[in-house]
């Protein structure tokens, strides 16, 4: 018998050779209908391991990130085996779960309109009705290879596993395909699904490759699960900052400049240049050093970086990157080789660390243009990077600064409560080409980090692979309102440039010493920053980043004058303020304010002349009544100081 | 007989055929011992020249810009002549008057030393005693050929004149020099004459061509003029902003990031924010509307512009320029074309007109390594850079607002007191490649401008050939403490660029309207702003724009804790301070904070803590006596409001 060890400490004893899935069946009956995927000792496993040994066992439901990845993996299988069904002709390619559901590209000619993806909808539903058990089996290549014949994306896929590997495949009645897992045991255990697009994707991402065809389904335990994602989506549709950005006029694009590479009109350039000074201020308040650093270098600069034998194909080239004769420039992807410049002005002291330098850095990126997405996925922008160098025995207290930084900026946005922690680690199976340093050097500073980030209490997930090329990382994740996570901070400890650039001070005893460096940022980059905030507030930013805080509104042309007056009141206070005095008709100009989100209208008539007053409404339609010109300024000035969030 | 009117009215009878110079000695021997060279009918002309008809006659001396060209520029040849007697192997190539001074450049292999220039000059002092008569003449080209055999680069300036053009020559005693002229009559006019320096310098500015020597030297008509200037020369080399500004930390170069791109260090990177900051408020207040546009864009753009056609060289080309299958950008050499996508946004109408647009704009220039200097000659560089888009009946209203405008910025940093206006227009012989337009065109943008001007009151000189290849300008020239001057602000019309781009505006009868553009900066390009703030300055600049305002400098270690909070309280009322804790002699310290231009220093000791008080120097070494932190506070705040000069 097997002593398991449950999540608590409870212990079950078994026999040798029992499956999860056994083993939930003997825990509870709820459990087991839950049950999507399991950790054996801390690794994801598939219910149908076999218990050999004594091991730790916590079963993954829905509501674990990992059940719910086998979960929306196995509904991909389903779909895929629909599709198969209908369309026999149809080549599999790949069908992993993604953030929010999961997709299948298929090769294809079919053209997927609305009543397709229902027509497999139906076929799905079909499927998970018909209970189809879920089994797993392994063949050598050959023999995988010969299975596979019908199918040539899935032979190349084999092809590139190792030679020896035994290779792995899920089958459910008639379908099967080559697949890692983990899945459900049972198509009878998915619930409510929903098709939700299709779209175009190249075979393994490479533009050079055959165009496929992408569709995109999501599916939940529950069907008010699945009612209340869908309401949420179409939500955040509206939200969109691609669609309402360019709407409300925060920014657009132009196809003779390009794909990603956004105009901010007034609107949203006023909005960065709020966001932007104020994380200046809040930096040089917390004794940061300005630097305003050249946005291109020689090719020189990048190989004593690294980044021209680790970044090249990212980086804007000016010149011809190959002819050594020639001088060359490239843009600059990251901040940190120009920064060490400052510090390297000089021969430095103990005594001058921590040295914190902050700046307001244009970064450069080569995408693809068809990856470009509004604010988001872009091929320039602008972000608070810095770096700290520092003393060993400082790292800690310097890192704690930083994350305080960032909470309190990300907070005071408002999007903080959207954050989890990543700490990124590197990859000891993928150093060769993507990492520098020794595995030593490696291990010191993951330890190191993963000290302080436990005396710091951070609560984090681990992610392999996801490491710079110089160090790893702490990456604050933000969930857009699509349900999308994308990194919006980081914070890094990097020993390597250091050595790289040859950065040193003078330690007490005289010694020369390598300092530590973090490169940091204060909030994510400001063009991605908008439009996260476009799509949270759905456009009605809160008011101390508004670009227009308060409309005027004079109910008849007798109270212009009076209007005007105001105008000139709360613009003398500080007040981002414009007045209406077209001859439109009052409730026209009021639509247009509230559509345009300017968070208070004063509309003002005869009655407010004589009484001295603004009557207030907010761009939610709320009538806040009748009061003092000061006192409508002193409520302004209030919220405007203290950053209300709405 | 003819008659000649001369400034002021006064009307002379000279014979036909009388030479200028003539004439002078007819009017007064004064003028005629300083005479340089002339205005005829408005034209430069050179003393020799023989009045054929009636005409207006300006003599110009030295006082005179054209005269002092021709002053300057006589001593060059004498410089040349004297080279030629001491090394008759030397080849000559061509020698003007410049800014300040003149310079020759030689093909020779003769290493200048201090001794050489000394040797040059005593040459050039004797052939002014010797008094040798300069007399021109001309002739055609087969025989101008003949006279230059042994002259190489004049063999080559004759080729490069037109077939038919009567060459004509200067000759004073040995020496023949092909020169266009006007040249003083006779070497003995000469008087103070001094070498400055010698260089190398390409034959046409191309680094293809052959190094030449250039030898520069400057020369007045009185020794005390002379004495002057050179004592100006010394004061100023140790304001040079490439030395002080490296000294003082305010920017750096790095060989590894490249020539041009300067580094801002922490000091320069906060000044250049606090200008910026300021500016970008000053405009806003103003009514424009803050933008932020891409750095780069695809070559559609600049082709729409004119850029691709008329700016490809000196722009820095992400790409192959030639290959039109594949995506190609180019960084921004300018901002117009990005800034006009704003207006392109949507429809626009009348009403909507002026609409007054702002950014704090960063551009690249493709420029040669050699040519660099400190933060004046840059590939990138940042600048306030606007367009009004306006109706024609609001040019000249918004025309003078953009006067104000500059004019304001440039008095506030203290910097108008050395500039004047230059109307700067097309060249009607140099317009194919250069200019964009017809000659209607260019004369209508023109006649507009100069009308503009004359009703502002501008007082201005012409510069032809200065245009934009888009419109005139108007050029705010600064004369830097070198005395060399540069373009530092321009106010440009620009009547085509609209077109290209299709702008227009409904009227208010409906009809669609092209409107006019006003192109224009508010102070000159930030790092150039910051070098000459630091050399007008010498490094101490006015409080406002101080990166660090206050030091406190405690006496003993007793009065440290006092010290601490002079600066949390200074620090709270928004003033940057720092306190020197460093055990350290208090001289020391002083003179440390004086040679960083710290504006005020409080030194505080045992007194100070007992009544309350600080004790105030300046950096200029001025004892200010104790005054309570809060009169401090008091004036040091009505300063920096008042952004009060030094």
């Amino acid at each position: 018998m097997l002593n398991i060890t449950l999540p608590g400490g409870d212990i079950r004893q078994v026999a040798e050779g029992t499956t999860v899935d056994a083993l939930c069946r003997e825990i509870s009956m709820g459990l087991y209908r839950n049950a999507c995927a399991a950790l054996v000792d801390g690794k994801v496993a598939d219910l149908r391991t076999e218990l050999t040994s004594d091991c730790e066992v916590a079963i993954l439901t829905f509501d674990d990130h990992e059940g719910r990845k086998a979960y929306w993996h196995t509904v991909s299988h389903v779909m895929a085996q629909a599709v198969k069904r209908l369309y026999p002709s149809v080549k599999l390619t790949i069908g992993p779960s993604i953030d929010e559901g999961f997709y299948y590209d298929f090769d294809s000619d079919i053209s997927i309109t609305p009543e397709v993806l229902a027509e497999i909808e139906t076929e799905m539903k079909k499927i998970i009705k018909e209970g189809l058990e879920i089994t797993r089996f392994t063949l050598p290549r050959a023999e995988a290879l010969e299975r596979m014949a019908d199918e040539p994306y899935k032979v190349e896929l084999i092809n590139d596993l190792p030679e020896d590997a035994a290779i792995s495949f899920y089958t459910q009645g008639e379908f099967t395909d080559l697949c890692a897992g983990p899945h459900l045991t049972d198509t009878g255990r998915l619930k409510a699904v929903k098709l939700l697009s299709a779209t175009g994707a190249y075979w393994r991402g490479d533009s050079n490759n055959k165009m496929l065809t992408r569709i995109y389904g999501i599916a939940f335990p529950k069907a008010s699960q699945l009612e209340e994602h869908l309401l949420r989506l179409e939500e955040a549709k509206k939200r969109d900052h691609n669609k309402l950005g360019r709407e409300m006029e925060f920014f657009t694009t132009v196809e003779s400049i390009g794909q990603g590479l956004p105009i901010l009109l007034p609107k949203g350039a006023r909005v960065i240049q709020l966001l932007q000074r104020w994380v200046e201020d809040e930096e040089q308040k917390r004794g940061y050093l300005l630097t305003k650093t050249p946005l291109m270098a020689k090719r020189d600069l990048y190989k004593i970086s690294g980044h021209w034998d680790h970044y090249l194909d990212g980086m804007f080239i000016l010149g011809d990157p190959y002819d050594e004769e020639k001088e060359c420039f490239a843009m600059r992807p990251m901040t940190c080789p120009f920064q060490y410049q400052v510090y390297l002005n000089r021969a430095r002291s103990y005594r001058d660390l921590p040295m914190r330098l902050g700046e307001t850095s244009t970064l450069f990126r080569k995408e693809e243009s068809g990856e470009m997405h509004g604010l988001i996925r872009v091929r320039q922008f602008t972000i608070s990077e810095g770096h700290l160098v520092l003393r060993p025995d400082q790292l800690e207290e310097e890192f704690r600064g930083c994350l305080e930084l960032a909470k309190y900026c990300l907070d005071t946005v408002g999007m903080l409560e959207d954050c989890t922690f990543r700490f990124s680690q590197w990859d000891p199976a993928n150093p060769k080409n993507k990492y520098e340093g020794t595995a030593e050097q490696w291990n010191e500073a993951q330890e190191i980090m993963g000290k302080i980030l436990d005396n710091l209490g951070v609560e984090y997930t681990i992610g392999i692979d996801e490491a710079a090329f110089y160090g790893p990382k702490l990456d604050i994740q933000y969930k857009n309102v699509f349900g999308k996570e994308d990194t919006i901070v980081t914070i890094q400890i990097d020993m390597l440039l250091a050595e790289k650039f040859g950065m040193e001070y003078t330690d007490s005893d005289g010694q020369k010493v390598r300092p530590y460096i973090i490169h940091r940022t204060s909030l994510g980059c400001y063009e991605r920053t908008l439009a996260y905030l476009i799509e949270k507030y759905a456009g009605a930013l809160p008011l101390w980043m508004m670009p227009t805080q308060v409309m005027v509104l004079p109910v008849t042309d007798r109270a212009h004058e009076y209007a005007h007056g105001l105008v000139e009141k709360l613009d003398a206070a500080g007040i981002r303020v414009e007045g209406d005095f077209r001859s439109e008709k009052l409730g026209y100009k009021i639509r247009e304010a509230q559509l345009n989100k300017i968070p208070y209208m004063l509309v003002v008539g005869d009655r407010d002349m004589e009484n001295g007053t603004v009557s207030v409404r907010t761009r939610g339609g709320e009538d806040l009544g009748a009061m003092t010109a000061d006192e409508f300024i002193a409520k302004c000035l209030l919220e405007i100081a203290t950053k209300k969030k709405d």
